[in-house]
């Protein structure tokens, strides 16, 4: 046993763990989606996580990895690695190419999971694997390509997102918006007298048990975005990572306890998570402080911002733009105001927010790159879905929608109380 | 600090870490059971996954170990390490020998939690504990030593189960398949005019979240199955893995959509799992195409087995057989076919599939194995029954099986939605 | 790549991931508690679960952190280390501060979690919050200091605690019980006549995982106390862990069938759960054997006392303090009797039990210890709530309690099974 079989040994084994941890908030998102929605739909949108587990991880394999890290042409898309095939020689680390492309996975399947909260009990089944295609063969590969690529243009230009806080969650909620938005709110939700109807979330226990595993998931995500164990940061992205959600969900049971005179469970759920994506970009470059006040942030504008979204008549049922989008905005912003030198990113790399004598550059490229992300987000997701919408029905039928799509579209109740057995009649007279 | 104590460490976390993962499982089997079988059973079937882990733990201590790892006699049963004393002293590893028996002993839960779900809403509480004491005493050890115990014949004769279709997963499925016909179908499910009666799943969300907890476990039994974390296949292990699974995920998507016009949620939480249980034996051996493939044969073939266990009138609750046995089969089979010689356990030792030019050799000794570790726990769990059938029922009565048995074996039901306190009377009236 | 720096690595992915794993298992009290109370207070429960994580976490940055392990007044109390700042010179390990800080930042968040569950179903929740800050910031600081931290007085007297049976669950369980005793049972638990009303748990399942989840963290808990993954006695650690928590299980299984004629499982899950409380001291230093019987009497005992206390008519909806109290003090108690001068802390320091020719020497110690660590826990938690008493209401009105919390004091139900949507009028209404 020598010290460089250790060393990678050690570095693998890092990776594969968090890959795993990452992987879990799959269930994560299952349960917080399954417990926001209403019951009635509550089996289909764990099948929608199933999609983006089951597809996106092979799409990643067979295109999305290739695009994303493959040997770069023009700063703006890979051309290598389909398959983990062909040469990958650009791509020097302590792991193998496979336990590399394992954690990568576990991005694009989190990615894809976001958008779809926004989308719960009303998109057609199909056309939602078709999304996941598009999403994990393409919008996001190529956005990942520029900023953490070997050669992409974004990250060549400066632009900082340890553990995407961009790449992930402003792309994946400006998707979810556009998704949202396209495919319009569910019936009901806005009355003809434009009054706001509120749906409470069919399963509380289940959504916040579903925040405790992504929380947990999280400390994979962004100290396993190192890479590697011996990197000096790991402890300190910890660290923030847990400031920042602790501040995200303290400042929402406060600020709810304010403004509607009750903590309300929803909004401190959605601002731990808030707080979490917020600290995604900076968590290796910004103090404890810093990962407190961004937290807080965070947490604050998830609230207002659900609020917003609601007063525009846009139904996002889950949050996910409020969590994603705006978090993972302004945690991307915060980089540029927060980031202190000697915080580095583990292996000696450290930069000057606008806070710490670095003047206005570092927080524009910041800017520039979130908001090229988030366009890039938000346009190819509206042309995916206006393309799919050729191929096949985006929403499902009004019946569909209101027996639920559980039963509508997977002929099954997601929970069935009754003692005995049912017949296939039965079960199936309600489709 | 010096190199030795380093790797000791490293190897060390590394196996109590994935052995805790593997023992999380447990949770995953529980909540994955607990949502298939109807609300009257759910709290029964977790009761048993108690059985499982409390039970299984103390005789594997006690007896397991000994036989499965202790000296070797004959190439047939181990005879050292009762109560981990004895000579061990063939067992080498870089960790202790408490470490590799947490292990072992998270295995050995996992292989009778197998059997738990096939005899589910009918079996006698007593009756299975009764029954968990041989699995994990008797019948698993000795499987386990012939093919994984240093001396143990059909490991000496070439077979590779690198984390276990075989040992645990047919194994545990055929045990499981003689449990369901040992003990009958639940009254009910096949009508006397031989119509099958669908069970609609009393909590999909659970079944689902248990799948992805599942799912995260494997990780660890897989990867962790090299017991050194400087082995060098551990990233293309998690790999294989993840890719299996999402396989079998996806081709259940797309076969059920294609079969029965809707995508059929728990075929496609049963189909992932059907993938994990395939690549269990490969996962180091065979290629990522090879582990696309395994997946996606053994998810459909695990909705053909489903569908034909029903139209025998085989009662299996859910999806034991077809899940473990079945995936398991193909899996042990598949290395037969698909070891690529370079790709080695990661110590340097690789095998010649029928496809990489190793002739029927290999595949030989795997059916061989196959069939022996099969038929021996069909047997074994065919006898066990019908001995403990002497000493108590196995079966629960007609009335407690109606009333669920919750409330008729525990007295206390799973879910209760009642505001006020119940008495003491009202509760225990029901039964 | 040096050693040093490859040990550093190591040791801190062992730190943070075990500190990943203690901080799901908020997940898993989460699930135990509002599986245990009744429906209508069930996210009432979990957001006290947030309360913890997220005001626990900021209040031990800020405060908690630097009286427990601050430089050392007295052997009393901690004086730096505020937000992480000022001289921690004499906390010497071979992670940093940061991570080690993420590690008992995890504890501290149990030792409250376990409070939460004594006064669930009737406490305000301003006052919860309350309360949480004089825990995390004072009460659970200063025990912890006189035990663990460089300077503390217990600990220089001799006290062993290895993972905290007195510390975290001794303190926290007869906080619980002052709590409890001082918030009064809830309305209609005990009838007029004296009768004990059974509330039946709302949800079974759910407390279940929330049991494995526990069970998955607690070798987080137990064997990450180590701080490093070089310690030799980690594989120990954990197995002796897993024996306790197998036996405590097991036993209430068995004893629970023989005394209510079935096995019972709110009991079975607290079984496990107190096996685990009790071998938290001692899981470095007993025996297998002694593990085992350790965890038998823990499970047991909580039993009795647990029919105890409802017979005084002190009402602890989930047994917190049959579990943690008792089993702490136990597990605390044992050190002294089954200490094996064999098994050290894994650096070369055994001690001597009385079994094993330590005389009255070590079990006076943790008498004097634990005696001191309750009555702390006890005291200053009355105190605290008759101070809260004085600012804001420690319980809810009975209008509230009637309805439940979750509507009462958080305005929506845990669960809602209507199809379509509710007005925001109607959901108030309720208030």
């Amino acid at each position: 046993m020598d010290l460089a079989a250790l060393s990678q040994g050690l570095d693998t084994i890092w990776v594969v763990l968090t890959a795993a941890m990452i992987l879990l908030m799959e269930g994560g998102f299952a349960l917080l989606e399954a417990g926001f929605v209403r019951q009635k739909n509550a089996v289909s949108i764990i099948m929608k996580v199933f999609v983006d587990i089951t597809f996106g991880a092979l799409i990643f394999y067979f295109v999305g990895f290739a695009l994303m890290y493959g040997k770069d042409i023009g700063g703006f898309i890979g051309s290598s690695g389909f398959m983990m095939g062909g040469d990958l020689s650009h791509i020097n680390l302590n792991i193998t190419h496979d336990t590399y492309w394992l954690f990568q996975c576990a991005f694009v399947i989190a990615v894809i999971s976001i958008v779809s909260g926004a989308v719960a009990e009303r998109i057609h089944f199909k056309a939602y694997i078709l999304y996941t295609i598009i999403m994990t063969g393409l919008i996001y590969p190529l956005a990942g390509h520029w900023v953490w690529a070997v050669g992409g243009w974004l990250g060549k230009l400066g632009m900082i997102d340890f553990a995407g806080s961009a790449v992930i969650h402003a792309l994946g909620g400006f998707s979810a918006l556009a998704a949202a938005i396209f495919i319009g709110p569910r019936i009901g939700k806005f009355a003809a007298d434009g009054k706001v109807n509120i749906v409470p979330p069919s399963n509380l226990p289940l959504a916040s048990v579903g925040a405790f595993i992504l929380w947990f998931g999280w400390f994979g995500f962004n100290s396993g975005s190192t890479l590697s164990a011996t990197n000096g940061s790991i402890g300190h992205i910890a660290v923030t990572t847990m400031l920042s959600a602790a501040a995200g969900g303290a400042t929402c049971i406060l600020f709810t306890m304010f403004r509607y005179k009750k903590a309300d469970p929803p909004m401190v759920i959605n601002g731990s998570l808030a707080g979490l994506v917020g600290i995604t970009a900076g968590c290796s470059f910004v103090s404890d402080g810093a990962a407190i006040f961004i937290g807080a942030v965070c947490g604050i504008a998830m609230v207002l911002v659900t609020e917003y979204l609601e007063s525009k008549q846009i139904d996002d049922p889950v949050g996910a733009f409020a969590v994603h989008g705006i978090s993972g905005s302004l945690g991307t912003l915060a980089v540029g105001l927060f980031a202190k030198p000697e915080l580095t990113d583990g292996v000696g790399q450290g930069y000057y927010g606008l806070f710490y004598g670095g003047g206005w550059n570092l927080l524009g490229v910041q800017a520039l790159g979130l908001a090229l992300i988030s366009v890039w987000g938000f346009a190819l997701t509206w042309a995916a879905f206006w393309l799919i919408r050729k191929i096949t029905p985006v929403r499902v039928s009004k019946d569909e929608e209101l027996i639920g799509l559980d039963v509508g579209i997977h002929g099954v109740p997601a929970y069935n109380q009754e003692h005995d057995f049912l017949d296939v009649e039965r079960l199936t007279a309600g489709k």
